[in-house]
């Protein structure tokens, strides 16, 4: 489906300016986009790609730089983007909510209004589902798990016993949540295994990537704080707690009992150590692996994580480490001569 | 089972040069082989193995430098050691295709001949499966995926809605495809998720290890090329496209956007980050920390990554480095004393 | 529910030492632990945390140093503690042992006495299950695998066709046993699959983690001794033995044929090449990346990982690098002048 951009505004919201005749076939990510989509500027960090953009128009803000494409000016850019998007995909088709037949459900499971459950669920007993919460197929919920409204569970998670998600967390396929932490004794020879009988807390608007591993606490409760989003694959080790509004990029590992402020970033495969604390607003950067603590604010990277500035520095003099070898050895039969001509 | 090598060629074809007569009872790699087995040499580059391999025998293609094993030669030696195996180790008793009564078919997804589908699948509406497939217990296929022929997909394995897998595709457990891209909008403090309306194309004989992750495009498709192998628990961004008989090992991230030729080999825990090119036939080392493209045929290793004899090299100064730091101190005092002599 | 310490060491045994009316409403680990908690003590290394731990009361051995908080003295500090954790945390909740009627056993399942099966498992044909196993929510356990006494493997867990585990052995949610090996042979530009034949075999007392993988060997076996424990999201390749009570901590890559000797530990996120051997007793400190072989009683660290005292001194000594390539520009100046001082 094609539509005139002056049309399409006309259905989302904005105010074009520029040529309003451009067809729109599609949406688009600004960095994505091709010819025929539509795109949209969220954040001012990004306007350079208003050029670079290959998209044919772009959603943005009063107060945007001029640029050579078509905009759709908007208050609210997202917003408009979100409407764009039901606009070319309408989502309408996965039918109303329905508890699927083949689902086992545990005869004292409270189950809230809307609410879908998807073919060879599980549901155990004691199990609170909030309204509009839709659990897909092949999900298990462990006894007494909570969930609040709108959560969105996806094919094949496992969330196990006594675990509480708020409202509005999306799980993606493959997690596990509230497996038991890595805990053992010691003794001679053997490793013998500490009960793991803590819980897990997911706070909400939390996303959960797919095959993320969030272990239960040794005693009391792994935390994840309101707004944060975890990509793929990443591992959250036993009593960790991590603030609101964090971003934990794929392939990252956070060791037991480690305190994670809010606004944290940690890039894509950095590790964490146990029993450290992040400061608030800190950033871990890729594969940077941390071995103490981080104070608020500040930007880390390397192995060891040290400041990223200081970091960068050293990376810097190691690329001219052989040169400054050469340098050395040069030195030192310059100073021998110097040394024979004194004597 | 025992039997002699002579009697054995007679069967998977090729022609023994050394002692026939040696028993021969199972198959292995070249590597792993103990006495008794068959092995096989496809690739000259390993004929250095011919003589320390534990095997009795091995299959290989005429010119083979001589060996003081028997050998069976070939011009296939692959397809002859398939043969083996199948001797060794018959496969017929999965019994003969059939949709297992549990299973959950959307009334309209089109099933070809000779699929099966195990207990407990879940086959979603508009779902298309091509002659041959074999889909295992508790998969799940979404809503308007289509399989191409001959593709088999494990246990517990999840493919969202409107995925394209080729023909000969292979998918092990536990492995996710479609999960949602990672993409947000940052607005104040908090983040605002993307929709992510892309999909997922896997072209013919990919196999897919695993826990792997393969997150959907946000708009538009993320692409696996022909012949690709993936080892598990590797992740795979939005919007990744990847070309033909690419190599990525165990546990390697991909971030979003990133475009990865032909040929290309990325070895385990290696990191890619996002909106980079890597060209044909370029070679990325273990655990290295690619942040910016890598030109066609270049092999690279080290954080950040560079080319790989550079990398190298800094290494090795690198292990020298605390006895330069004791000889600049010492030039250091020799420079000094110069000096006041000087005076 | 609270209870006073001596009226608890009534119940789950061991002597008083200090304050014995002091109120005990939980349990918890000695880094976590808060006021209220009574936790333990089970290694002398850990007494250091006496002091500072938040519990209320220590489990402990005779002889221990004396502290401030009260002691449960008794010879067995852990079983102590693990009576205290069935005192606080009743488990019965589970119910007898029962088959779900939605479970799809094969009719030539071999099922031991007391075993539970949950909703939706799949167990093939030939699987024998020994005494008192609990195979929980949508497991899946391929043709001819045996399961001994007493294991547990969490929901939507996937153990492939013949596959080996001994008694007491845990399985984690979402972790694959006997998924194929990553084995190729190039043909041209083509990768053509090995066939993996193998198997995989585990000994008693393992735990293996959400999320892992553990590959089937192309011939023969991959093997995990007894006692060794796995955190979430390893990857142990085909052919890999490892032996008795190691710990693999999150994240870790171990390569193809690579052998570990006993009692020996892998840090997070660490990765080791195929092919190589790791002796007993031997360290990998956390992200390390092991490219050769290392001798038992070794601990080694960084990339390439090396001797860990060594190692520590290049990264001392790298911190002081652009300090140090200044000394060599001062160096270089001040040789420079004795230079034309001497003309």
């Amino acid at each position: 489906m094609e539509i005139a951009l002056r049309e399409l505004a006309a259905i989302i919201g904005g105010e074009v300016v520029g040529d309003g005749s451009v067809l729109i076939s599609g949406i688009a990510g600004i960095r994505e986009a091709r010819p025929g989509t539509l795109t949209f500027l969220a954040n001012r960090k990004y306007e350079t790609f208003l050029e670079t953009t290959g998209a044919s128009a772009v959603i943005a803000a009063p107060g945007t730089r001029h640029s050579t494409k078509p905009l759709v000016l908007t208050e609210n850019p997202y917003l408009v983007f979100i409407k764009a998007v039901e606009f070319f995909v309408p989502s309408g088709s996965e039918g109303p909510p329905s508890i699927h037949p083949s689902a086992i459900v545990a005869p004292n499971a409270s189950v809230g209004a809307g609410v879908s459950i998807g073919a060879n669920c599980v549901i155990e007993a004691g199990v609170r589902i909030g309204d509009g919460s839709a659990i897909h197929a092949g999900a298990y919920l462990g006894r007494n798990t909570r969930l609040g409204a709108g959560c969105v569970v996806y094919p094949n998670v496992t969330i196990r016993e006594d675990i509480t998600l708020g409202n509005r967390v999306i799980v993606h396929s493959g997690a596990v949540i509230g497996s038991d932490g890595f805990g053992f004794v010691k003794e001679g020879e053997v490793y013998r295994k500490i009960p793991q009988v803590g819980d897990v807390v997911i706070e909400d608007n939390v996303e959960i990537g797919a095959n993320v591993t969030i272990d239960r606490a040794t005693t009391g409760t792994t935390y994840v704080g309101a707004g944060t989003k975890i990509d793929n694959l990443v591992q959250i080790g036993h009593n960790v707690v991590i603030g609101e509004n964090c971003i934990l990029v794929a392939q990252v590992g956070v060791g037991g009992s480690t305190q994670i402020g809010k606004g944290v970033t940690l890039a894509g495969q950095s590790g964490l150590v146990g029993h450290i604390d992040i400061g608030d607003g800190a950033v871990v950067g890729a594969q940077a692996g941390v071995t103490k603590s981080v104070p608020a604010g500040m930007t880390v990277s390397g192995y060891p994580a040290r400041e990223h500035v200081q970091a960068n520095k050293i990376l810097a003099s190691l690329q001219k480490l052989p040169e400054l070898m050469k340098k050395v050895a040069d030195l030192g039969q310059r100073v021998r001569k110097l040394e024979e001509k004194g004597k």
